[in-house]
């Protein structure tokens, strides 16, 4: 992504008006160059990569401003679970047309997440594309060396744990699409309201990255549902897991739909899109996590137990039955 | 781009199947993490991103290993100019379906190129999409700190010097698309199998790094067009060039279409998809970068001077008159 003056393309042109105010590091040099400068300065450089694609991971009519805040906060969300602190991120934007309409919003949603989160633009690549709108992102976050969270740390005895609710963003897409949800909630704009904005603008925690990593002994962010997620934390540790199903945190308005028998509690667990951290405390460090979180403002809750099995994580009702899920999470193919 | 065992989908088994055994680096566990570690052990970490698109960046019928070198090649091609050594890169894949016909050789293109350039793959996100392919790549490579290369540095009296041959790939896209030169070239197989592999299989000069490194005062790599390309060079540097456009190294087949009158000069020199290193070299260090060049094995042809100016570049014919170029370079808007 660079923006010259003279030779100046419309491609440049579009750069240069909605990007390169948002390339505040100087490692950007402006996007005048054709590369950025990363410095690590004695610490380990976490990386990580997350696209969405119009028509599957964002709606057509979803606003330009969430859609970027969407784009940004899903790959936010990667480094919060790793523990890392967001250092800056490079922008793949694939468009139809140069649509002011649509990039003076997407460009202010982005800015002022760049903004809000300390991860500014340091370059990207701007191409047409006669398909789909797609935005992939690679972000970069700093951690002191050797001390990224991994997947694969659990062990038998510590706490499964995760932040905020979870399903909410599944229930505001079936909204979005028509579903059931929507004619279930016809009359509760409040909360059909909530539901969508969970699914429009992820809250990746990145206020949680130094609690997750100091007492966190594996984490992931929960993207393709908590189910899937879960049993992949899982399999990276070598471990397993026995969740209690009534401790998941739902939001008011997806616990009134569960007690109505409007969703299944498989469209919770397994739904997708949560971008909340799944972790793995030991039952040590769980009272300093927790107060760390408090202090954080994240809320977090204890769902479950690490075991010493190598079976997939079981999924507990209240009578300790367990819980078929025909679909553990969201795949591409 | 993760890979787990239990809860395997088939998104994460087509990263194991084919992605994997690329992720050579230790900072890739194995693709089983979200997250990857960059390790800058004192240098700056050089960052680009480059992006292609079927249909705009190669042709729907265009073997999938040259698509892979391609889209990795345009990105080393960067990290060459800035004479930064490769790291590691970062790879996103919007795919209609996983098919394994085309992610095979896809895998197996990208795999070589991948050792041969010693940049092994850190991680990435595999994505459905119902438009074209796309194939977004971000890629880091080392320098020692503050030693990039920039656009901006060049200084009145520098040499412009580019690499290799000018043109070839836009000619070879001109073949491919059944333009004018594929009827010229009609009983000429050899010249049009070569104009077609440069715009399919780009040569990034990273053997060139070094000496650029060493030597330049300014780089870039010439992606869009001559033309364009050092008009932003000089844009960025504050000043002007004046090129010797006879003196420009073309391809023989490039040279007999041109004697031939069969294409332009403007083709020559606006076509893009040259992935060759333009750079400014002061005087005094012409030599000692003509001799480094050599050794590496890569051709350098001193093609004009650097200018106290701020007007657009000039193209001079072998008599000294302008030539117009009313097109300096690809712009995607």
């Amino acid at each position: 992504m660079t923006a010259a003056g003279a030779g100046a393309s419309g491609e440049d042109a579009l750069i240069a008006r909605y990007f390169r105010p948002l390339a505040t590091d100087p490692g950007a040099f402006n996007l005048i160059d054709d590369a950025a400068i990363l410095k690590a300065v004695g610490d380990d450089i976490v990386v990580t990569t997350d696209a969405i694609v119009e028509g599957v991971h964002f709606l057509s009519d979803d606003p330009p401003d969430t859609v970027a805040r969407k784009a940004l906060r899903v790959n936010l969300s990667d480094l919060a679970a790793k523990g890392a602190t967001p250092a800056g991120f490079v922008l793949t934007l694939a468009l139809r047309a140069a649509d002011d309409g649509w990039l003076a919003p997407f460009a202010r949603g982005l800015g002022e997440d760049a903004a809000q989160f300390g991860c500014p633009l340091l370059g990207g690549d701007t191409v047409s594309t006669p398909g789909p709108l797609m935005i992939s992102i690679t972000a970069f976050g700093r951690v002191p060396a050797g001390k990224m969270v991994y997947r694969s740390g659990a062990r038998p005895g510590d706490r499964v744990v995760v932040t905020g609710t979870i399903g909410d963003a599944a229930l505001g897409l079936d909204i979005l699409k028509g579903g059931a949800v929507a004619a279930v909630l016809a009359d509760d704009a409040t909360a059909r309201q909530m539901l969508v904005g969970r699914y429009r603008i992820p809250q990746p925690r990145n206020a949680l990255a130094t609690a997750v990593r100091d007492h966190a002994s594996a984490a992931m962010d929960v993207s393709d549902g908590l189910a899937g997620d879960l049993a992949k934390l899982c399999a990276a540790s070598g471990v397993s897991a026995a969740i209690d199903v009534p401790s998941i945190p739902t939001s008011a308005a997806a616990a009134a739909l569960l007690a109505r028998g409007a969703v299944g509690i498989e469209a919770i667990v397994s739904g997708g899109d949560d971008y909340e951290i799944l972790c793995a405390i030991p039952e040590g460090s769980f009272e300093a996590f927790a107060v760390a979180a408090a202090l954080a403002g994240v809320a977090v809750t204890s769902i479950g137990t690490v075991i010493a099995d190598t079976s997939a994580p079981r999924f507990l009702d209240a009578q300790g039955r367990e819980i078929a899920l025909p679909r553990l999470s969201y795949s591409h193919f």
